[in-house]
């Protein structure tokens, strides 16, 4: 394997990605937004060419019959789902399916229950979107559910709980046993349930991720937005899909269809492919991310004061920096003027999330183990600096 | 020009538009939904598949500067307007930017005024929407503004007046003389505009289209939709752009931002051609379209008690039935039994839409001419029984 950085390689991917490289110079590498370097399978591409070819990309408007197909036969291999016709439909992107459950699933004044560290428009759009209140609930050390303080939370108000699972940015993969637990208070207090499962694929050490909307009881009130572009290194393309209870979910058709009519044909032929076609894909790229995902941990704990679990799902590494840093903000400041790496604060992701930093793993093995080897050397110059700063400090 | 009707290319143009042949049986026609029946341009196909191989499909946050820059320049070249990167955003098709303005130029209780007949969601939107109350001010009688009832209808509470120009369903081109005397009731009123440019470059005998921005102070109060993908063959897919003062366009990209964050990359790519490279695409469309026009008004005035004026604009004819039916939806139902055409009732597009339909034209020659054939075949059979039983009748 090759251990030194390919500079043409990361020219092209920056010049492909305007919006991960937004704002940066020539000698920075961002490890920010969270888009794959990677280019999508062959099979979609074909699949996409043909379409184009033979006229395949008009008017789709109860969605595309083969994408419908191929979303509801995956859901049944991979999440143990069996939905009809009526509890699915094609969405433009994950956004857009967040945006539907804050506009559908509450009301003004009701109350949300958003477990953080969550991706921040969980937190946020029930409020911009509905006037609805949100309760951050943060979770345990480990970044997984504290059952106790989510049902202290709940309220007469409480109307829905909003998950993302595996997490962005802990990482963390929920188990049998806390998704029993928060269908168990789902069902016992009627809220409805919002669960994000994006990077559903990604899970590490054999876990197996479980859509909390196959236990019992949960499939009547519970929303949960697939969306898949980010894996398969297609994002500009607004696509996936959402499974919800078929009288919510012909709400937010109507919704949709009022907003932009569907979802592009093109988009969702493409979808149709990477859904049916391309395990292979998804194999190869959780294989890499896991190392990538050791290579991180390691280097990350070998820095003096840092002590990080190493992340169990999606592509992100969520290191808590209170040590070296005040605030998460001047952690991303520092890392960017001295380690030339763009990396995002924690604080927008929520309780729980301040004084870490999220690192977005998602790219070639020479880019991310340059990038890693530059985060961890400006960290340990800023541990250095703080030991000596304490030696030589009167009350140290 | 081939006369007969060739089926292999009927069954070609129902098999790729399932939205518009969506319940019509083998031996119909659907001259209703408005979608063309061509295929794209090459030099589309192929932008769209050179980006494909190259892999320019991710995020474009700030939109695809190649589609705002052939954007920008088609508005000064044929619209007569000078745009800033801040007043001008892509938009996920014309639905979204009807949207848009319903959500962002409007608020509970205020008024709209719409010329109709017009497109239904612009008279629906606003109240939908944001709980506007819509006044539909009727065209006079060749579907032409009635400047005296327009201003009639305004009062304190009116905050916007809406067009479509070129207008579906009546093809309505708008000269200045009427755009100059709304403008100037806008203006003195302080009022919004909202103008559906969609059918722009669909004009006949000659006429040249006139955006109502262009018109002096007008820019500032007006948003106005560009939708295309209807024009260009592409209508799946989900690109346009709307162009708005900047203010107000702003706060329409953050209500995108978080609907669905941004239009498909590759629909982008494929707009960005359609507006530089294919201006030869749109007049060979025009041309067989106008011809298409002056065919079908032959036609349906040779059928007793029916008299049309050719549409100025636009691909529909949309003649008055009233001596014919009761009722446009009877109309519609009639023609579907006796002539297996789907047309549109007129009743939807507001006051002066009753007993008209719509024939949405956009068609090869051989299918268009065997349709119109055999819709006007039908209503000379209806104004037959109607002039018998008249004859028959001892109060004729």
């Amino acid at each position: 394997m090759k251990t030194d950085l390919d500079h043409r390689e990361l020219d092209e991917i920056r010049k492909k990605r305007p919006s991960k490289y937004r704002g940066l110079n020539q000698d920075e590498i961002s490890l920010g937004l969270a888009e794959s370097d990677f280019e999508m399978p062959v099979e979609v591409k074909q699949a996409m060419i043909d379409a184009i070819m033979n006229g395949e990309y008009h008017y789709q408007f109860d969605g595309l019959p083969g994408f419908l197909e191929a979303a509801k036969e995956k859901l049944w291999r991979f999440n143990n789902l069996r939905v009809g016709e009526d509890e699915i439909m094609p969405i433009a992107g994950g956004m857009n399916g967040i945006w539907l459950a804050s506009r559908c699933l509450v009301r003004p004044g009701e109350k949300v229950i958003a477990i953080t560290p969550n991706y921040p428009p969980i937190i946020e759009m029930p409020r911009t979107v509905s006037q609805a209140e949100v309760v951050e609930t943060m979770a345990r050390g480990n970044f997984h559910m504290d059952l106790e303080a989510i049902e202290a939370a709940i309220t007469e108000r409480t109307r829905m709980i909003s998950i993302c699972n595996p997490n962005n940015p802990s990482g963390a993969v929920y188990s049998r046993e806390e998704l029993g637990g928060l269908a168990e208070l789902a069902t016992r207090h009627d809220l409805y349930a919002f669960s994000d499962e994006l990077y559903e694929n990604l899970t590490y050490d054999g876990r197996r991720h479980l859509s909390l909307a196959s236990l019992p009881g949960m499939k009547e009130r519970t929303v949960t937005v697939f969306a898949f572009t980010k894996i398969y290194g297609m994002s500009g393309l607004r696509i996936g899909y959402l499974v919800g209870p078929k009288e919510i979910v012909k709400g937010m058709k109507e919704e949709n269809s009022r907003v932009f009519i569907q979802p592009s044909t093109i988009d969702q032929i493409a979808g149709s492919v990477a859904l049916a076609k391309c395990d292979y894909y998804v194999e190869s790229l959780k294989a890499h991310l896991e190392k990538v995902r050791n290579h991180i941990t390691g280097k990350l704990n070998e820095v003096p004061m840092i002590n990080m679990s190493p992340p169990e799902g999606a592509f992100f590494a969520f290191p808590d920096l209170s040590p070296l840093f005040q605030d998460d903000e001047n952690a991303v400041v520092y890392i960017r003027q001295k380690a030339k790496i763009q990396v995002s604060g924690g604080k927008g992701f929520g309780k729980g999330g301040e004084r870490h930093i999220r690192i977005s793993f998602c790219s070639p093995w020479e880019i991310v183990t340059e990038a890693t080897a530059r985060i961890c050397r400006a960290l340990w110059a800023r541990a250095s600096s703080i030991t000596s700063h304490e030696e030589s400090s009167p009350k140290a």
